[in-house]
């Protein structure tokens, strides 16, 4: 079940297997992508909840509110679901960076790579 | 080893344990976030040989060719890698639209179950 509840209107999400679904970043002005991460159903009903992006890390298997250690936090200003209700779009204001290297956006390099991202800020000064 | 090779500066894209990183194609020019998919080792070799973005469909387990059946190919214009090298953003030029609704965007409604995205085609005169 993945289609519009008649009711409410809200989509129910489809965690799948292993209860998560990924999760795109995208500044809401700039339409920058900044980062892909994954999304549990308390880290969906937190962002929700709160208005800041949280998610699911797999390597610490705990709720991650982003931006809790380096204060570049994610508000969220809108929570968009893919036509199969198993992908999330988070458009939100990133303070600072979202990337822990320093960049603007965790896809700062393409395939080949070449470095086409912005440094914001100084790792080494925040963590 | 997920890090710039020295000698060809190509990166080595972290497929995991099951073989598939998550990909985010958006649009080159508008920055729209299209759809996001999922790509093995052969479906980005084939996107980089062909300039046409390939993916793995989970649920038919085989290469998918973007736009074969509905004619609404995604030309790539670059193709990034995420800080971690598990993720991928593909740059592209979309043809028609890339949801199987006729919408330009997956991401057509948000989790409230509002549509804001546009429909670009009849997916029954498509399919």
């Amino acid at each position: 079940m993945s289609y519009a509840d008649a009711e409410t209107g809200s989509i129910e999400v489809d965690f799948g297997e292993d209860g998560l679904v990924p999760a795109v970043a995208q500044d809401a002005d700039s339409g920058e992508v900044l980062m892909l991460a994954y999304v549990s159903p308390e880290a969906l009903a937190r962002t929700r909840e709160t208005g800041e992006a949280h998610y699911y890390s797999r390597s610490r298997e705990e709720i991650w509110h982003k931006g809790n250690t380096s204060g570049h936090t994610q508000s969220v200003r809108e929570v968009r679901v893919d036509c199969d209700a198993d992908a999330l779009l988070y458009l939100v204001d990133q303070a600072g960076g979202a990337c822990h290297t320093g960049h603007r956006s965790c896809f700062h390099r393409t395939v080949d790579g070449e470095n086409v991202g912005e440094r914001v800020f100084d790792p080494d000064e925040v963590y």
